[in-house]
């Protein structure tokens, strides 16, 4: 189309059946435009006069003309391409065309004129669903269009522009041109959203910022980007907004990048159409035409039900996927925290086993004593937050192990299903009777052997398809639906449990932070004493040298009593401590906190 | 077979041509046995002297007799059925007859028997390589077989024991349907050896512990059970040897548990034939018969070319993220051991930053203070040493991350690789020229323009068959090999890596138990000297109350000067001591350590 406008060239009758479909080299698809009867040279702002194209695609203004046959003296531009350009696109996306009276566009023209003129701007399509109805208006692409909803975002701006019929406000070429380019240079980045259990395509242009990654990302989850945490492949993958696009790594549908964070709607999973609804019944009297007509419709939903089935079992094991990958994440801050918590708690006991020693049997009124004692009555008292931080961790570690097999279990239940195999065959045997049916139609008619068989075929094509569906709705959605019933109290728990476990870990580095500074207070007080008491003594050296035979003799009898209390409680205390560290030696050998 | 047996039913013409394949409701294969013409009642102990069957499918003794016409008075046993299933299953298994002399089985019928009859035991196929040549005995399945390792490994003692004609060593029914029985009951755990970068299909029974699949993966690998780490999903999976075999998760091919340690034979990834070997070319005159030959073989090579090209791609997919996976389990490894070091150099710091009231102006006889002296020179050590682990931790880490880097783009260049779809395209466009070959070497002749279009098909056959061969060895075969050796490289860096993280994770643990231990005593030696000295005091305020007011009095002016000296010593031993806690905070504060 460039290459035509450039050329000043205006072809008049674009619709899919004048483009043609070649394979290239590597099986890519190249479509190229063909028959160039209606064509003619004409400039951006030229007109021309003759009528020329197919009714469905025609631009209003043409078909005003052309098919209801009005006297109007409008010349018509370019953008007739334009318009028909629009409607191909419509249908090459959904399948269906944008515009459709009430039995279809041959049928009433005088609605489908008033649908495509009456079409308010913003709207794609507008059908008419009963006879001498109102005109129902559509501003998005609908639940069957196969295309990912980020590239449908990025389409129907355009469908919208271009399907216009106001000059004003109708895009030109030039733009079209610009905008179909800019989606051309973007790349696919497939991001899960695991809260939502859906799939996100997202488009960007590599040589974008990440932050505009982060902002499409926003648009379709509604998670804020400072908020956005991504897994990729089961580990943390850290996308600084400042760099290129291009650090993005290369994503697939079953390999995408986890968005870990929630997002406002909770899982909704994968939406579609029940195939159901498109299967047609077989007339019972004998009509070959027909019954190929149904049969088609029929095996089309056949392979509709196929890709949905697939689709649910893939959405399910990445589902079941990415959310093994948060537990395993969750387990590592586990451990993580717990041999901090674990160290903190060896540094802090080696510090209080010393305690045998206490200086309660001292002077009271010196102060560094009194806080000394008090300094080690807090550490106490942390190592007992400590402990019991440590405590919680591990039984949290139990919970997401026992989460974790439940995973794994619901996995190989998705790898053991087997309803796609039973699908695709049906739909393989459908598919045989059906190229029988397709052969037959083009027959005068089939003698007596002839239509028994294709009698038998009809009712062994209805018993396949209604197997079919019934292996779909039994199979394969309620199976989905049920496991995303399960799969919703799953994440809450895993998110529940990274919250509980965030409080854990600002708990033990709060204590390690008050545990360092009480530490560091006790020695330095310590110090301090010794120092003072040192001086003291030197003092006492030379000041009065004949006390210095006082340090040999006993000391008095009471006092030793009192010691020896002292140092029996102090062994408890120890023991106590011991039991502690033992305790975290075990939670840390068990086989659970294995570790990385 | 089983139902044949156990109804003393001899089947007597057992070949692939008399197996019928149905598909299943659920796609699945269901291979039903035919052709009754030549079977007869017979009970195991009974024998018959008829001679039934086809030659290449035919037990020796009946060989003798039926096609050599050698007059012998055998008669044969149920056994004649077992040597046909074990032809018939190598060639199912290969494609092609176990027992070959030169020219073909049909040619050269003496060395057909005497292959069949010298076969020594174990071997299970024969061949005659050149006219009146030796004959060259295989223990093993060809290089061509596509059945897994692990399956051939299972499948190649029963293939030796069946293909046996010494009645003493020729298994029973009993024993061969027991043995096929139990690898029927097996399941396939795949595992990916990193260090060999060969997927490995290991069959196992569910009902056993894991350590018999360890034994597997052993026999297998040469990796001792004791040493074997797996990675499942990119996560550590501890495999406890007393479990039972189920719980073992489910893998595939492209989901394998990958096996961490090193293998003793280095990666020599997947070997295969080349498929050029097997294009034959075509003749120059006009034959629809053997152009129609050639372009079967031909176009077999270029689906076998196509199913390499896939494993090969496949094959370094998985490469490329177990080693990813293997890097960032280094990766978590260096985050948690920096954290336990900076928690260790806090708590140290916290204890040490009080030393500005050394005690090094006390009276140095006191062997409590040369103690604590000593013990705080050791904490300093201990300090610095922690200190350079976390700095090596931190050039660790950056290394690792562009190591990261690396494998990530590697992976694109896969994700980016076109040469499967360029394949795929000639193997398409060949097909379409050989269904045209096959219609036209049915017909009597062609005509003048037939002809043509035929002579044109066949240069557009050879054309394709260059092209896709051509890709095959410059974008999958040489790519794989370059990958290879990429892949040894950074395995090997990886390995390397890690033994000098355990290293260094050593020295962590062991600085931390000498720091407890130190700080241990320094806390205890402190507290004692407190403690002496407070006693001190005590008697100094009863012996010698009047020296109190000394207490008072101002120190002697050389020790100021002397703590003043000191203290500034002190100062500068703090600064140096903050530096090492802020390089270490803005190590931790590194994007690069960025954490889970």
């Amino acid at each position: 189309m460039n290459h035509l406008r450039e050329n000043g060239i205006v072809h008049r009758d674009i619709k899919p059946g004048n483009i043609m479909r070649l394979v290239g080299d590597e099986g890519q698809s190249i479509y190229k435009l063909t028959d160039f009867g209606a064509a003619r040279e004409l400039d951006d702002d030229e007109k021309f006069v003759s009528v020329y194209g197919t009714e469905e695609y025609l631009h209003p203004d043409m078909y005003e003309r052309a098919v209801l046959r009005k006297p109007q003296q409008k010349a018509f531009g370019v953008t007739v391409d334009l318009w028909s350009i629009g409607v191909t696109l419509y249908h090459a996306a959904t399948g269906s065309l944008p515009f459709v009276p009430f039995g279809g566009p041959r049928r009433n023209k005088e609605i489908m004129y008033r649908i495509t003129t009456e079409k308010p701007a913003g709207a794609i399509s507008g059908a008419q669903k009963q006879e001498n109805g109102p005109l129902e208006w559509s501003y998005s692409l609908p639940i069957t269009c196969q295309l990912s909803m980020g590239l449908q975002s990025q389409l129907v701006p355009i469908l919208a522009n271009i399907l216009e019929v106001e000059p004003a406000k109708c895009w030109g070429f030039d733009q079209f041109f610009a905008e179909t380019s800019d989606i051309l240079q973007r790349v696919v980045v497939h991001v899960f959203s695991l809260s939502q259990a859906v799939l996100h395509h997202v488009y960007v242009h590599t040589h974008t910022t990440v932050s505009v990654f982060l902002e499409a990302v926003y648009k379709q989850t509604s998670v804020a980007p400072q908020h956005q945490e991504y897994l990729f492949e089961g580990h943390l993958c850290v996308l600084e907004p400042n760099f290129s696009a291009q650090h993005i790594a290369h994503t697939t549908a079953s390999s995408p990048l986890t968005l870990l964070n929630m997002a406002s709607d909770g899982p909704k999973g994968l939406v579609f159409r029940d195939p159901a609804l498109d299967v047609p019944k077989f007339v019972p009297k004998m009509d070959l035409q027909a019954d190929y007509s149904t049969a088609k419709c029929v095996l089309g939903a056949g392979h509709q039900a196929l890709r949905l089935a697939r689709a649910l079992l893939a959405g399910q094991e990445v589902m079941l996927r990415g959310l093994y990958w948060f537990v395993e994440m969750l387990q590592a801050t586990c451990r993580r925290t717990l041999e901090v918590t674990r160290m903190a708690l060896l540094f802090l006991s080696s510090n209080l086993s010393s305690e045998r020693f206490s200086s309660e049997t001292g002077i009271p009124e010196l102060e560094e004593l009194r806080k000394t004692l008090e300094l080690r009555i807090k550490l106490r008292t942390l190592v007992g937050v400590l402990s019991r931080c440590s405590h919680n961790i591990t039984k949290t570690q139990m919970s997401l192990s026992t989460l974790s097999c439940e995973l794994v279990k619901s996995r190989d239940q998705v790898h053991e299903d087997r309803s796609i195999h039973q699908i695709q065959c049906c739909v393989d045997k459908m598919h045989l009777i059906y190229k029988q049916f397709k052969k037959s139609r083009m027959r005068p008619g089939l003698g007596y052997n002839e239509e028994q068989i294709h009698k038998l075929d009809k009712v062994n094509f209805s018993h396949l398809a209604k197997r079919l569906l019934q292996v779909f709705q039994e199979e394969c959605a309620q199976k989905y639906q049920a496991s995303l019933v399960t799969y919703s109290k799953q994440l809450r728990t895993v998110h529940e449990t990274r919250n509980h476990l965030r409080l854990v870990g600002c708990s033990v580095a709060a204590c390690n932070t008050e545990a360092q500074a009480a530490q560091e207070s006790l020695s330095k007080t310590l110090d301090l004493l010794s120092h003072q008491l040192l001086q003291d003594r030197a003092k006492g050296t030379q000041t009065s040298l004949p006390t210095t035979a006082a340090h040999l003799s006993p000391l008095p009898k009471d006092l030793i009593i009192h010691m020896q209390e002292l140092c029996e409680g102090m062994k408890l205390l120890a023991c106590d401590l011991q039991d502690n560290n033992r305790i975290i030696e075990r939670l840390s050998r068990d086989p659970l906190s294995s570790d990385v």
